[in-house]
């Protein structure tokens, strides 16, 4: 049960939401118009602006100032996934055609463009200087982590690197929300600093468990092929257990030897992986930030909101896998 | 001579409005600051902090806010200028090369795409939000712009879509300089309104004065071919009042028809606009537009940032040419 689609509060918000990520495109080329309808159309499941919204809703944030929040923060990760997507020359995402599977490279980058420059425009329709800096502090630490992990020389453990290269990716954007709905909701320090370490706490756990279903999923449910990581060269946190645990599988040995892996090889590997101890000892991994997550939530103030992002916390971390 | 290098106060705030853009990396990857330093050593004459610093200068701004604003808006243009460059292939920049000529597509997408991000954070470090609001709205007309020439169908007039494309492209960017310099002074809706306009105006000015020179300027003054665009299929205001004054020229019909039009009838068309009436016809366009900079200009504070506007203004239109 996805609590994220049952809340039917929240899907009223979620909807102004959308509509006001849509009419960003007003009064500009309509090629832009069709391009932001088809990215809202194919978005997943709206996990940020919810969290946002509830956030902010249990705190008292004023409502449009939070939909124009939950809206920059929604539009930032649509930004980000279009410049990825053309960089990674990805062409599907969750089944359907990512935007540089039809428009050229040029208008790709320009699009990407384009939606960061509405995002930073809803950022600052908050009417909170406060919020607008954070929210530029994230945009600079989600590119910094791509920059970094693209001139990787793996000088770090691949541990740290690893935790690093998803607070940039993914965690970042979750604290930016939880803490932005309660900077504009005037609530003291903290309840501020409660409110960003829950959207950090579940930010690290959902992009650790979105490693795990890498591995443990069937190709139809994550709509991309299973080990997609491992294929790109991209090593997640349960591959780095398996590589500490079985240091002498030569399936292990060929991937950091860093040359070419094989299909075979890759295949052997992604399949030992994921059916290994290491996927428990990562999802309790991503336990331990879902408790931290909802410790911090424990001192905010009972409410329907709390209750809510209770079940979403827990969600993140025990949806199918 | 270019008041832009001789106006000695101002030099050593434009200098710390550099050293303000190169701080923008630091505690980023060091990939970072090397491609920041190499964008700002590499940047051109500075006209745009130039022309914010002086306005809010003399409308009296907080200076600290002010150099954070003139930053914000030279990151902005330089981000611009990476993607740009990246789209286009193009290898050289003021004969220095670009950052795609060194990079791969992927890392100069995001180099931009960090340079943007820190453009924001500094925009917001003005701590207006009003002046927020302005500079995204600004980043969306530039990418607007691009867009709309990308996927252009030519129904409307050149000239109309020349003129458009103009203020997208350039006097956008001068217009919130003058603008958000205005607003950090403090100053009336009618005194915003003048700087407003002189920024404008000049910023009209200063691109169709690049496309003049882009058609009479040898190859080693503009760092890149004479005709560049041209040869890019991009018909600026010269080539516009050719094309209109000679219909049935043979090599206008070719460029018009649309097809690939060859090196020989490139050459000849642009050595033919170089040395016809077009050009002082153009010229004096642009000194229309200076007119207008200057009348706005002379409802303002008198003061030595005025004097030092107004000589900007006139070196704008008729640097060499």
């Amino acid at each position: 049960m996805n609590p994220v689609q049952t809340y039917e509060t929240i899907q009223d918000r979620i909807q102004q939401v959308e509509e006001r990520i849509r009419a960003q495109s007003d009064g500009h080329h309509p090629e832009l118009g069709a391009a932001l309808d088809h990215l809202v159309s194919s978005g997943g499941k709206r996990v940020r602006p919810t969290v946002t919204l509830l956030m902010g809703g249990m705190l008292k944030a004023d409502p449009n100032r939070l939909i124009n929040l939950a809206a920059a923060i929604e539009m930032l990760h649509t930004a980000t996934l279009v410049h990825d997507d053309l960089i990674d020359g990805a062409y599907l995402r969750r089944g359907i055609p990512t935007l540089n599977a039809q428009w050229s490279p040029a208008a790709t980058v320009l699009a990407g463009d384009f939606i960061f420059a509405r995002a930073a425009k809803l950022a600052s329709d908050t009417n909170s200087v406060e919020v607008m800096q954070m929210f530029a502090e994230t945009l600079t630490v989600i590119v910094n982590g791509e920059i970094t992990q693209m001139f990787s020389n793996h000088e770090d453990s691949r541990r740290n690197e690893y935790l690093e290269r998803i607070y940039a990716k993914t965690a970042s954007l979750f604290e930016v929300a939880t803490k932005a709905a309660a900077v504009l909701s005037n609530v003291n320090l903290e309840i501020q600093n409660a409110a960003r370490t829950y959207g950090y706490e579940i930010g690290m756990a959902f992009q650790i468990v979105d490693d795990v279903l890498d591995f443990t999923s069937e190709q139809s449910t994550v709509g991309k092929p299973v080990a997609s990581d491992l294929r790109q060269g991209l090593i997640t946190l349960p591959a780095i257990y398996y590589i500490d645990a079985h240091p002498d599988d030569p399936d292990v040995q060929l991937l950091l030897a860093g040359n070419h892996i094989n299909e075979d090889s890759l295949s052997r590997l992604a399949e030992a992986i994921s059916k290994s101890s290491v996927i428990g000892k990562t999802m309790n991994e991503a336990n331990q930030y879902l408790d931290r997550a909802l410790k911090a939530l424990g001192t905010l103030p009972e409410s329907p909101e709390r209750d809510a992002l209770e079940d979403l916390a827990n969600y993140i971390v025990h949806r199918d896998y």
